[in-house]
């Protein structure tokens, strides 16, 4: 269908498809003859490209960020237990050391508390009815068939399972949310198809004309108020006590001050229009995305959360982020070769059974990023730290 | 200040300290007898360590990215103008064919108009004042004093300058926004600094008792209603008129389909409260991101964005993307070593004068991804196109 | 508790409690004497003076706002069906014609389709719990004693009826929504009394420490995102098909333009992080609300809602209006006299069992006001019309 | 061209055009006919129906709504000072009470401090540009233009001026925001007309194919997040310290007690996708808009604010509310007859020059109900305070 022309000189492709190393040699051979860039050290990856087919196309090499590791962060959840080194990778120079600080208190505190509230994951498609009544019959009628949906949608799959269904008509159309559990998988491919199974049945037997299958009202990788009501990825709550004297010792703050700078900086997010309030949630999540594999795409979403910093009765400082839409994997996507699976494999995170352990991890890390980053801020010391570990370091 | 102890074993920074290479690879040794990850493909990178000092701590290796390209991408803007070939690093398999084809479409098409309307970056203090008849009266004072603001501001860099001053009250507080040009760089380091020039001034001067640098409000790195008036980043709008020929014959849909679409996804996201309107503005930004050195992180503010799909009155379709409040650079950060320069040199964005460059490249590859998952999902191949190109494939 | 002294003269509500004709008249009188001003009009209401007790305290007489009427309407709901005048209080001149125009227009065009999707009220009290851990085994009890908290809240009401609960837990407190159904009341007080009852037992069991009522989250009288989720009032679509021939005639435009026009306005409401869109909701809210007696204030969660204008394929104009959080009653607060009870009356809905009758002419009422002011916008006759109707007309 | 029908019978308008006292009762015995609902009390209203022109069609009669008075309050604002007793209509019982009784702490902790930031309106506009080209260079017109813009839209009235215009591109539309001076009234019809003018002129001398005058994004009458950047209505703050013994003494809580039911409460806002954070402001404002014969459609604006409780260094509590767009008049629309004009001349606020001392007098008072709410709902109070004064007392 994409065809060749004088003009409109496309990719190699047919002379060098595939994924063998000779091939992405071609097309870094063929671009630097278009473009004149040098593209070695795009080509000098350690990645197996054959593995590569399935996550990318027209490959000619990997994009390598410098990886580091922060800890020891001590987390006390039901899935992760125990110790974590943290693998993080970035060019935003002085944010693993934040992170680190973080950690190194939180742990010393006692370490961090973590719960999974919900794990699942939805596609939202949105059908098209004649008129408002015929609308409002679709959602009676999906509502009484929900069994014979799961049925289709289940049938579709292995892994994942239809937990509910949710109308929400505007006008003549109705969304209608599928709700899955999805295992240890990102799962939205798994879902879409799943989705669609139940989607081609609901055409069929109702007068929805037609559908479309992603609407967008499911939140996934864009930021909507919707997501705070959950259904998208997994919902956590990751929190811990730093004792006062902790606060004084490691990070030249207490517990006053910074119950002072969250009243503060709340305000202003409020009158920023903010969707939920943090300090640098995006910042832990790009990091920690990159390194493990994941579909990085999923910070917008999974960076739509909340923190507290409260002084408790007796002085100290409850430090809290609730996450509503996590979206983190341990198997598909980019987690099961090269680096990924070696920074999975450090967090013992490898493969079935370990997302919502990843999961608690990530939360108690980010717990980490934003506990050092508000003393930061609410002590004056944020543009030294970055002076003496950011770029223009000698 | 972070001391080792028996019960909290940190990474061993004294002994090892540094960017050498046998620095990183001590650390991978230590990691490994702690966790039994074999750390061999992270170590088996092709940047240079010492460099990367200033950009990550405790550095371990890199992190390798499946790298593609997609094009050609003909843009018509004031900064870039030609045909370009787009580095993307993903794992989401089929993405990159999806921005590939809504590239020859518009590149068909007569390629893609682009403008960069604002470009500047802010950091936005809020300060503490006793009551609320101080806080209008520092208003008023902010107001009067701007000149040498700007003086004591500019005078600690060389490439920014501060454009204005903006005052927001939210009770006593007063959340003064600073906004500046920052030429090709992201520049938060450098506003951070000089904006903080500008505030010890400030507190000498008035009744205000301390400030928070950074409150949150211009929505750096996180999601807000405040970002799409603008002040973060680079405002671009790109577009293009796709005639209903070249719809039907390569994207098997047409203007009205088009049109049709894109009410019914708008009504989605009204009713997920979404802020702006998109299809996958976060994937092309996150792959275009971790090719080319940004910040990553950034993607948060930079994925708030609005989509138009329009029928004409001729019956073509016109797309466009309204980005507020996008952040790229083309110096610092990331940006100057290993594959994000040879990304940069590709499209000839590589350092000084090049960032509206690059910021223009990335709207109408931003508008490629629009219009080509919209047809998917418009005509319903969506599901289909992923099993094609997806992990699953045999 | 409040007491009397030389600063702080109080009302006269020791020597003139009570709602007596009189004991209004005398705090008129003391009114008079301090600040000057004649309250005659005030004073000649026509209410009783005695039935305000419990809708008002310190009651000094009746405000009067100008009331008219507009139809017919033509109503094809569940609840609602045939053609209705509607009582409209307002003092913004040209509203009224325009709504009286659309609902002419629509009941031209066949009469206007209404469903009540979901009909219940919530009450969102805040539980803290020690830690995050207990947060966590909160939900589950919660869950698991959800029979025993319904028994306990249903016990307290002979109207309302515990439908679900929905835990929502922010780092270590837990916000638990407490959804019921309401009859034909506005229910908050009935809701806040069974709620409470079922906290008080929580308290008791659990370790939570203590409680807020009414923690915001719910959506009551303040615009949120969490609304267009539904729980809050009463959700309903409204639509119908106008005729592109009725669309020239009567509002000298065309299908086309109008689906245009809404377009461009739907941008616009993306551009601003507006919640939902709409031409002028609040105003038909506004003024029904007051002619018929609800509580006013609800108007702010009542007006988060969305519009739709579609070209159909046959070329005419499907309007739609979603309503996610409608707030009204025909029972209780301020519908059992006066003006009130006479503009309920006039509908046919007055007292129990018509509240959705309400609703779905509310509904319609509104979808006739977003027609006819898109049209006068579209054609850009909008400031001519208040022109000729406003204030300033000879 | 609305025409009566057999099917369609419309109101007697030729039969009784007109605001004589009996166009009025023919009316409502039409309806009474048609309806069989008594329009007595409508009928026996104090307004003077011939005034009712050009704020109304089709009149009636009037609505009658309970009113009462609160007060003390203490205002030490730039434009209004000293003690004010405060007119409120509502029918929601306790609401008073809650208001009266936060006026009074709030006096006998010195009064309110107020202040107005900033006060305008502003109409928004959205062009139609041929591509996006033409909008990139649109907008370097309006900006090259704003003079002769401005001498075009001040020419049409003695009230208003234009103080700024901005622009916001989305896709190949300019919205050009059009901030005007209003002086004391609400001025939405006049700044219409001036913005009209200066649209006509821009529709002749660009390539802008057409417009709308009103695009939604200005926020008039919807809640929107830009309405926090300002720009619509009046800015205010307003905000005292309440010493901790008063807070004991009158409303049985304590700083510290106040400052941790803000906190939870901000967690809810958040966790609902909250624009802004408060208790009621949506009463509050209702009550006196109802009373003072504002707009009262513009509540959904004016209640877009945030509210502050901070306990500060000294133990006592500083309350603060932010109004970001609060819209009230003084003359024009509803003010200048009836209850209202009565209601305005209680507080001094009749006529010209007012307006900013009524806007302060209203956040003051705003304050005093959502001090006094918080209280009750801190100390569990709220639920008992309305089975007292609500509805259902004996």
């Amino acid at each position: 269908m994409i065809e060749d022309t004088a003009e409109v000189e496309l990719l190699p492709r047919r002379k060098a498809q595939g994924y063998r190393a000779e091939d992405l040699a071609y097309r870094r051979e063929w671009l630097k003859q278009r473009t004149g860039a040098s593209l070695d050290i795009v080509g000098a990856h350690a990645l197996d490209s054959q593995s590569m087919r399935g996550n990318i196309e027209n490959p000619i090499g990997a994009a390598q960020v410098p990886l580091g590791v922060v800890g020891p962060l001590l987390v006390k959840g039901e899935h992760a237990q125990g110790s974590f080194y943290v693998p993080m990778a970035t060019t935003e120079g002085a944010m693993l050391r934040s992170y680190e600080r973080g950690m190194v208190v939180l742990t010393r505190s006692g370490g961090v508390q973590t719960r999974v509230i919900q794990d699942e994951n939805r596609a939202s498609p949105v059908f098209y009815l004649p008129d408002i009544g015929a609308a409002g019959d679709f959602i009676h009628w999906i509502r009484r068939h929900e069994t014979k949906l799961r049925e289709l949608a289940d049938a579709t799959t292995g892994h994942g399972h239809l937990l509910r269904l949710e109308c929400a008509p505007v006008g003549r159309q109705v969304i209608v949310s599928f709700t899955y559990s999805t295992g240890d998988a990102h799962g939205m491919n798994m879902l879409c198809k799943a989705t669609e199974a139940a989607c081609h049945w609901i055409i069929e037997q109702t007068p929805a004309t037609h559908y479309i299958i992603l609407s967008g009202h499911s939140g996934e990788k864009r930021a909507t108020g919707g997501l705070l009501a959950g259904g998208k990825g997994k919902k956590l709550i990751a929190g811990a006590v730093v004792p006062d004297q902790l606060l004084r010792h490691y990070l030249r703050t207490d517990a006053e001050e910074m119950q002072r700078f969250w009243n503060s900086t709340v305000l202003a997010h409020f009158q920023a229009a903010s969707l939920g309030h943090n300090a640098q949630l995006a910042n832990g999540l790009t990091a920690l995305f990159i390194a493990t594999g994941q579909d990085v795409a999923n910070v917008v979403n999974s960076a739509v959360g909340i923190i507290s910093l409260e002084r408790t009765r007796e002085g100290d400082l409850h430090v809290s982020v609730t996450l509503p839409s996590l979206t983190v994997a341990t198997v598909g996507g980019g987690t099961h070769q090269g680096t990924a699976r070696e920074c999975l494999d450090m967090l013992d995170c490898l493969g079935t059974g370990k997302a919502r352990k990843l999961a608690e991890i990530t939360a108690a890390s980010l717990l980490a990023g934003e506990l050092s980053m508000s003393a930061a801020l609410a002590t004056g010391e944020f543009v030294n730290a970055h002076e003496n570990y950011g770029r223009n370091r000698p």
